[in-house]
């Protein structure tokens, strides 16, 4: 399946899109990041992640739309634009005829690192092993859009109630280099 | 100038379009209200307000948006969908080139009643006369749509700093026997 995942945002809107096949190995096929300065008004800011995520959607042809659950809760400076910017992904999503799912940022940790309260850094560091490629995508929130498409793909997979260390089941069963020297980080990330 | 006003949500979502001429005079052009059950997923219920928004544009090619400011401190259940389909309006008139306002429901308020913390019914009752219609309409976030809509087309009009009473700076100007109907009501209104 291909999924585009989306970490929405006004400054910066991560978009990154992986195939994953029924064995669980990821490939990178997109990644960017919609910038816009807080100078702009709000309407072209929206307008730009919205421009943004139909090329991606138009490009590539995702099967799927992973977004990141948006809570009221924590920082209500950010999370009014954060939501605005969510609200069109998951429109386009539906425009373009995708399976979508929302998915907590404790669920994309837990997915990927088979740690819920991870840091950035190691879902960084994870999703760069997971793809095989040689540097953590920048900014952060381009690694987060492509952790909540593998998130998506590896939770849709798994089917019914969810797995909290599907990284860890898709390893043990025929894994790559990329993917062993992933568990090693996993380990040591974990132990700490 | 011709204003699409956009009561942003997901169960209902009103959409109001008047033109309003030089000297404040306003007619109605379009009223609707998008609904979706909680039952539809959430992309699809945002899919929906996007295309009833667009439908609207596409067919009365306004000239501005306005659009109520979300706040994130009040009902945090709904807000976030609230957010997610101001969204989808604010990026819809960015595209569309429409000049774009936010206006807070104390703003819309003041400028359809005098009074910032009228109430609904008046606000309706308001709104039905300013626009010589024989009904209020219903549900209440059709009425707020119009009223949104009126409301930037006043401050917009005023220019610099908003006063709080346009309503009655526009009636003092050559009142329609609408607009005294209006009037007197309003003053009853704001004297209880």
């Amino acid at each position: 399946m291909r999924v585009l995942g989306v970490d929405p945002g006004l400054t910066r809107c991560g978009i990154g899109i992986v195939d994953v096949a029924a064995n669980r190995r990821a490939t990178l096929v997109y990644v960017g990041v919609v910038q816009t300065p807080p100078t702009m008004a709000l309407e072209q800011r929206l307008l730009a992640v919205s421009r943004g995520i139909r090329l991606a959607l138009d490009e590539y042809r995702p099967t799927a739309m992973a977004v990141e659950r948006v809570f009221a809760q924590h920082n209500l400076r950010t999370v009014m634009g954060t939501a605005q910017a969510s609200g069109i992904a998951l429109a386009l999503g539906a425009e373009f005829g995708l399976a979508v799912g929302l998915h907590t940022p404790s669920e994309v940790k837990a997915a990927i690192t088979g740690y819920g309260a991870a840091e950035k850094a190691q879902v960084g560091a994870m999703v760069a092993r997971v793809l095989g490629l040689v540097a953590v995508p920048k900014p952060a929130d381009a690694a987060d859009a492509l952790a909540l498409a593998i998130c998506h793909a590896w939770r849709g997979s798994a089917g019914g109630d969810f797995d909290t260390r599907p990284a860890v089941a898709a390893l043990s069963a025929g894994a790559t280099p990329a993917q062993l020297a992933w568990r090693a980080a996993e380990r040591k990330a974990v132990s700490r």
